[in-house]
């Protein structure tokens, strides 16, 4: 049965059947599920190629990312919030792993030509970041999650970074502390740099030295939230505090500060900031964390939705956001000791 | 410039341009380098239904989840190697998320027909999967990341399971522990059925009772292993020692045990299995826990190479591997208390 065949049959016109079953939301959810049961009932396959050409979409959202090694804790919590939405949608995600920058070009502009996608999500971006203009030389619609600056405006969904670890510091710093350390990411990436602005700005509001001794960088893994630790309290003045990245980088942090015999809340203070994985949760650590929180999960939810609105027709302008971070405090924090 | 005219430009047949930019292992990697510097320096951008014509190849593997919500940290970690692996060819993974086993069978037929993948792989098999005969009858090639039964032979990549769960809970009883809880997941799925196995065959090689009171089933979570263990602790006659299936469960598991105010290693032990998550270690934790171990990410990788090898022609029968599980002593283990 071919696709004329199959819109006769259950009296919608064939670019109807072929909206439903491509699962773009031009269609009303009633519509859809009336074509699928139909389709299930009669044996009927769609013909990607024709249903390309009637709707002209793939069918799925391209995400790439660099190197194997990198699809982690983080990037598992966005693809299964962005999978949840784009799932009610029948939206597929088509991801690329590629060895380097230039690769990741070159799989943009593989994926715009063969159309085997509708549009991406690019991530973790730098401050200034080539791939916003080339994806917007190669009209291919993209979402950034994260943020950057272009000359035309884009569509993207950023978490406040800079809001966070000001008020961490400015909490530490209530609290006494005046040598508080940072386990940051490469400030290459806006989020990593915004983190390094809050960090900043607030000790300087505050009268306190920044010192680069207590600025480390490094991936977001328990071992390097370990060593920088152990070199933060080896340091001839270490920190009373520190702020951690990432729950992984608190983990390697925690485990530094209890092997240095030191009371975590009492002799140092620690808060994290936390992406929300649901098998690693501040509460249950001992003691529990301070973090500033914002579940990764939903902005993959919520950038799976703006996505759909954005292959709607919606602007990239009217497609920009900046969500707020919570603060919980919980018992990793602690009065400076005297 | 099209296919025609970029292979005479550099003197090579259309179907080995075409094959070398779709990926896939038939050329060799020095001409494939070359077609890609070629493509890059010329502007040649491949049309992918003429490469497909020419290839019959997605250049994509399928994976199919059920659910975001399981898209979780082993999907990641397995994702990562099956990635690192399919990158060397260029090949992109293509995920589906559906909402039902229904959903995931017409995923399939989808797929099959949309020749939007090459194959598939299938996670988390039933002892009895009708995923396996579905797949053979759509002639869509697949690999199996763990086992089940068939009436054909497929290809597949276990660990071995029973044998993991028989070591756990023979060392335990070497140590003199009489009353051993198991956290598992669903025995429906045939790891899961797997491990129940070796934990009741190795209890009864020893003329332990198995006591239905200490086996528990749930998702691999924190706040699952906590539960459960705070359920063994509460019986008349607790436990005193514990398998857990993952590092996961036993975060929680470990909670419950420091809540009840007891001493892992010494009131209670406990052995996880640990699919090796750069982030959450089991000698970083305190007290080191010992576990059963195979790193999933490796699974993936190999995985990865599987496929591939169906592609090139292997047959089935050739692509079954199990691997045996490592075993490691640590510290969350040690003799019953008296």
């Amino acid at each position: 049965m071919n696709l004329k065949e199959f819109a006769a049959r259950i009296g919608l016109s064939q670019t109807t059947v072929s909206r439903a079953m491509s699962g773009y939301p031009e269609v009303r959810p009633e519509t859809r599920r009336r074509v699928l049961e139909a389709a299930e009932k009669l044996g009927y396959r769609p013909n990607i190629s024709a249903q390309r050409l009637a709707t002209g979409r793939a069918g799925a959202i391209g995400i790439v990312f660099q190197g194997g090694g990198r699809f982690g804790p983080h990037s598992s919590e966005f693809m299964g919030g962005l999978s949840t939405r784009l799932q009610e949608d029948g939206i597929d995600i088509l991801v690329s792993t590629v060895e380097t920058e230039a690769d990741e070009a070159a799989a943009y502009r593989r994926l715009a030509a063969s159309k085997r996608v509708d549009a991406v999500i690019v991530h973790t971006p730098a401050c200034s970041d080539a791939r916003i203009a080339l994806l917007q030389a190669l009209e291919l619609p993209f979402i950034v999650h994260g943020r950057s600056t272009a000359e035309k405006p884009f569509a993207f969904l950023d978490i406040d970074n800079f809001g966070a670890i000001e008020t961490a510091t400015g909490y530490l710093a209530d609290l006494g502390h005046r040598r508080i350390a940072l386990i940051n990411g490469d400030t290459v990436s806006t989020y990593a740099s915004d983190r390094d602005s809050g960090y900043r700005t607030t000790l300087e509001a505050r009268g306190l030295a920044v010192d680069p001794a207590l600025i480390g960088h490094g991936e977001f893994t328990d071992e390097t939230g370990f060593r920088l630790m152990q070199a933060f309290l080896a340091l001839p003045a270490p920190p009373t505090a520190v702020i951690a990245g990432s729950m992984m980088s608190a983990l390697g942090a925690m485990r530094a500060i209890r092997i240095a015999g030191l009371a975590l809340g009492e002799d140092v203070s620690l808060i994290a900031h936390d992406d929300v994985f649901p098998y690693l949760s501040p509460d249950n650590l001992v003691p529990s964390v301070t973090t500033t929180q914002s579940p990764i999960r939903a902005a993959g939810e919520r950038i799976g939705d703006m996505v759909l609105r954005l292959l709607q027709g919606e602007t990239p302008e009217a497609l920009q956001e900046i969500w707020p971070v919570d603060f919980r405090i919980r018992g990793s924090t602690g009065p400076a000791p005297a």
